[in-house]
């Protein structure tokens, strides 16, 4: 028996770090343009020119590019849809959040399961609103989050029968990108994105971009003080898994509060498979929260389900999206109890008050 | 399309880190006196109850730890023989030296690439000697040498015809592990292991600690300023790699010269692929070259056989190793002319004077 896997997986960061500074330094963006040789390219790059050859190979070796037997590197097929800052796939912004962010994050691993406590990001910074306080912190993190969304957002576009609504809001929506994609698909929606007063320039801009002013409007608040505002179809991605339990049922009731009988609420999130043995990148991204959060961690699609049936929502299912990434729809029945009372203000860590 | 492959590797970093710290708390260890529970392992490893399960459940799901239906956690089997601390095969202590050192290095590959110049590592520190001056720096530097050649020391001792020979030392040999593997093998065999005079305590206790102080003796020295010590086979592993070429040239000649006729050296390395395509662990491991040294590159065997032939000697063959590594051996022939004239000495960043 090799310890093949167990050194696979010992140095598998030194490739995903290829990958990060491959793109920071616009290497598939330049390949974009056609393919170059390596002289040319680290040049363009503004590489010296020890370990380029080698940097480039090693992407090779990774089939992130191609060489030709002239020695000229262009981008492999997926790198030519996924990495080209032009093409609408782009999710590079994604990759630099990772680069720029989360690589460093991952360093304090070992205290975080120490201390359960976060190490750094929002919590760690005192609450989302003073985190975002930093515009460059701010900046990266909605671009790596847009790009995180893009494709699953698409996915949610498609997979879900838009056609029985006519309002959507997305819930802590960022820039918008997944109210965006959706009403970019289906024509007769309106709707918008409810965040932080913060994101409204983001959203406002990022929305006119895409031509679409004129049918989604940012809905300022703070969920956890705020009542959400109504629309056919809530949607709330990788929200609950930044809180604990208790704030999930918060957020859950309110958002049945705020639907109406036959409207609908679809949480996406990078869900743990109910075994908790074959996904091992929602456990990660568990990991990553436990890090990043106070309360905060990945799930099971079932856990979810039960707490959105516990809150009063009928009928849940389960929606495949992209990335591994799944939607949980529930659906609020007419005059259906609800199970759960709220007798409470929760405390909550992240409130602005 | 899809940007699986990309992701795959965009996130790769965590499944590295989960590892790493897995090995940094002692949970192979642990495991290793038999199965655990969850809230048993968490308190024997000092962990929060929070994000503990979910860093159980993500080794599951990477396959380093099995958990039975009662819930329990076992070392997977390859992890019980390369992880557990008591045995003669562990390599956790290449992954501390990852987990310590090289992870946080790698978050330095942008400027690293932008410089061609080294961002950490002996080159930054002034040098190998002053690199050493930090014990803590030294230890952990030396323990992960020593897990990163252990299995391939394993397979030299086992690859080579060492009954034609009586005598071997190792260039620059850290703590000794690759002449005390092949000494263990072969109980003919005399010689010992060439390194800077910091090297001797580390040494003098590692042989000890095999029983081989009878068989194996310390020769200090700089291999650039003194002449290399005579055996019938010399070994340098993992010594090319951290120079550039004019001085591999140089450490080439000082081994044809300390060599008998009929002598044998061994270069063993992390060969680049002669296409440079095909083995990304290679092309990643030189471009860890590219951020800790001053010229350092991997390379491939038929490059390093080129030098050897250039430098006098004669036949030249490939012995593969462990874990992707192999070993260029190189014969002296008695009489042959040296094509590549020593007319100089070389300038040496790291030299001791």
């Amino acid at each position: 028996m090799s310890p093949d896997h167990i050194l696979e997986i010992g140095y598998a960061f030194r490739k995903s770090k290829a990958l990060l500074s491959a793109v920071e330094l616009g290497l598939f963006a330049a390949l974009a343009e056609g393919p170059q040789g390596a002289d040319a390219l680290s040049r363009r790059l503004g590489l010296h020119g020890r370990g380029a050859r080698d940097f480039f190979d090693a992407l090779v070796a990774l089939k992130l590019l191609d060489r030709d037997a002239g020695g000229r590197y262009a981008n492999a097929p997926d790198c030519s849809i996924y990495l080209d800052p032009n093409q609408p796939t782009y999710i590079g912004d994604l990759v630099e959040y990772l680069n720029v962010r989360m690589y460093r994050t991952w360093d304090l691993l070992t205290p975080a399961l120490r201390q359960g406590a976060p190490q750094c990001g929002p919590a760690a910074a005192g609450g989302f609103e003073d985190y975002y306080a930093d515009q460059a912190t701010f900046e990266i993190f909605l671009k790596g989050m847009t790009g995180g969304s893009r494709l699953l957002a698409r996915a949610l576009a498609e997979r879900f029968p838009w056609d029985a609504y006519e309002t959507v809001i997305d819930i802590g929506t960022a820039q918008g990108c997944v109210p965006v994609e959706i009403a970019l698909a289906h024509p007769h929606l309106t709707g918008g994105g409810f965040d932080l007063p913060q994101l409204q320039p983001a959203f406002a801009s990022y929305v006119r971009k895409h031509g679409l002013d004129g049918r989604l409007a940012f809905y300022p608040g703070n969920f956890f003080e705020d009542p959400l505002p109504n629309a056919d179809v809530l949607i709330m991605g990788r929200v609950l898994h930044d809180w604990d339990l208790p704030a999930r049922r918060l957020l859950l009731i309110k958002a049945y509060e705020a639907l109406p009988a036959g409207g609908a609420l679809i949480v996406h999130e990078s869900y743990i498979d109910d075994r908790r043995r074959s996904r091992p990148h929602s456990l990660l991204a568990s990991l990553n929260m436990l890090i990043q959060t106070d309360g905060g961690s990945e799930f099971t699609a079932r856990e979810c389900m039960t707490w959105m049936r516990e809150v009063g929502f009928g009928k849940t299912r389960v929606v495949r999206l992209a990335g591994g990434h799944a939607g949980v729809v529930a659906t609020k029945v007419r005059g259906a109890k609800r199970r759960v009372r709220v007798g409470r203000r929760l405390p909550c860590v992240y409130s602005s008050s």
